[in-house]
Order: structure tokens, then C-alpha cells, then sequence
């Protein structure tokens, strides 16, 4: 039984549910390319929000990438998440949000990130997370492998499953 | 349809399927606690395996740690682990390991911890696994909060659901 929202999460209720959508990216080391995108946000009732992600190939359908992670809020302003990644990549960051009702929006900048000793080098991301009723887009920019921080990732999902 | 796991990653392949089982933390700075955990070792057919992880209290059942990562190999003798954590934890690992069929080892060193702003600080983790067939242990120690280096959890699991 889905225990209810712990009020700590109540201005990340608007992300919870099952999403889906397509995106695409780009970055200057690599051919751009094209994804489709299925996210989860949920919930133990506990002080905060699982992030599960994975998406594949638009044109084969071939798993590409996962990644893993938590939200917590802060304050009424400020909003809390870490993230890791199969590549050897985690990420800590804090971001300004505004929660209102069904609409919501988060800019994530990142406070560290930190590679295994195998993985490329990642130095800063930004992830940018709007959601308006059962919408979600969403803009990761990056600076990696010696590149200067730019655009990497952006997407658009629907809300197909509520929490 | 489960594709074939990725052959990079056949020293983790004792790890996979869902493991449930019962372990006990302590820490000087918090009372003693005993939980009933389940984890989960996955994988889609990419270089890497999914970790996901969590806990209930033994005494009443509340869901207490969840935690969630990814494992990859690297060579014969070497792997490497990023896990994050609810409470606003990262860790980057590199584990020594032995695999031979069915029992595995392996001794995971952080080599990064990075917290939120709002995070407990943790300087150093270490995770030790067994498995020896369908069983899974663990011990977990930790220099966390301005104390020593010590250990910090152990558990047991039976491996319940093959991948």
C-alpha cells in the first residue's frame, strides 16, 4: 500500500508519476542523436523523491543510457538532488524550483561531480526541469572531455502513469 | 525480452537477480538498528550493472535506506561502483575483486564522496561483498560525521528471484 507524500515532498508532487517522451542530443565530441525516454519519480513516504531513467535508440530501439538518483527539498526556494550514472558519473546538486500545483520548474545546478578513475571527465551540468499539468521538458547542458560548458540533452515526456 | 548480459560484465554475473535478507548498523553517533533489506543486481545488455537497493525497519516495518548505483568492469582484477544515496550522498568506488563462477568477492575503497549542502558529511566508505551461491553478504564501513574510520553495517541475503 502507497503510503501518502511526506509533506517535505509536497513541492515535488507535480514530478511524481511515470513519464515518456523522446529527446535528442548533441555535444561536439560525438554525432548527435536521437532517444526515447521513459522516467519515474516515486515515493516511500519518506523526506524524498527516487529518480529512476533509461532510454534508448529512436532508430533501433537499443538501450543508451540509465541513470539513478534522489530529490529532497531544502525550503520553499531551494530543492536538493544526486544523481549516478553507468559511466561512472555522479552528481550533487542544488536547484531554485517553483512548485505550483501542477505546474513546476527547476533549475539544477550542479555542486560537484565526480568520475571513477575509467570515466570521461565531466567538470559542470546544469539540468533544467519544467512541467506544466502532464508535461515534463527538460535541458541538461555540460561541460566535459575539455569542452566549454554548453547545450547537451533536451526532451519531452507525457505523464502516462500517475504515482 | 532479457538480452544476453554484456560480456564485460560476466565477473558480475553472480551478483545478478533479487537478494532479500536481514542486517544491523551501528555508528557511535546513533543508536544501534537492525532492517530487513532487498536488492536488486540488473542488467540490459549494456557494459554495466544496475544496483538498487532498500531497507525497512526489523521492528515496524517503516522503510528506513534506499540507495541506488551502477557497477562496471574494468579489467580482470579491478572494478568500480558510483551509488547515491536519499540523504544527499554520492560515492565513486574502486573494488578488487575475485570472480569464479559461483562465489565472488569484492572490496570497494571510495574514491570520492561528495555531499549536498544540507548532507551529513562522509570522508571515506568502504563496502566489502561475498557471495558464495545464493548467498550475499556485506559489511559497510565508514569515516562519516568527524568520527574514525569504523565499521558501520553488515547483512545477510538469499538470493530469491534469479535474472
Amino acid at each position: 500500500m502507497q503510503p501518502p507524500l511526506h509533506q517535505a515532498c509536497l513541492p515535488l508532487a507535480p514530478l511524481l508519476g511515470l513519464w515518456r517522451g523522446t529527446g535528442n542530443g548533441h555535444y561536439p565530441t560525438i554525432d548527435s542523436f536521437e532517444y526515447v525516454e521513459e522516467v519515474n519519480f516515486a515515493h516511500v513516504g519518506k523526506p524524498f523523491v527516487t529518480y529512476t531513467q533509461k532510454t534508448k535508440s529512436a532508430s533501433d530501439g537499443q538501450p543508451l543510457h540509465s541513470e539513478q538518483g534522489f530529490l529532497r527539498v531544502v525550503d520553499g526556494t531551494t530543492m536538493e538532488m544526486v544523481i549516478a550514472q553507468p559511466t561512472g558519473i555522479v552528481e550533487t546538486h542544488v536547484g531554485s524550483y517553483v512548485s505550483n500545483g501542477e505546474s513546476f520548474i527547476v533549475k539544477f545546478d550542479s555542486v560537484e561531480v565526480a568520475t571513477t578513475p575509467s570515466a570521461k571527465s565531466v567538470e559542470q551540468v546544469s539540468r533544467l526541469v519544467r512541467i506544466d499539468q502532464n508535461e515534463l521538458t527538460y535541458d541538461v547542458s555540460m561541460a566535459a572531455v575539455g569542452e566549454k560548458f554548453q547545450h547537451h540533452l533536451e526532451a519531452k515526456l507525457q505523464r502516462v502513469q500517475a504515482d
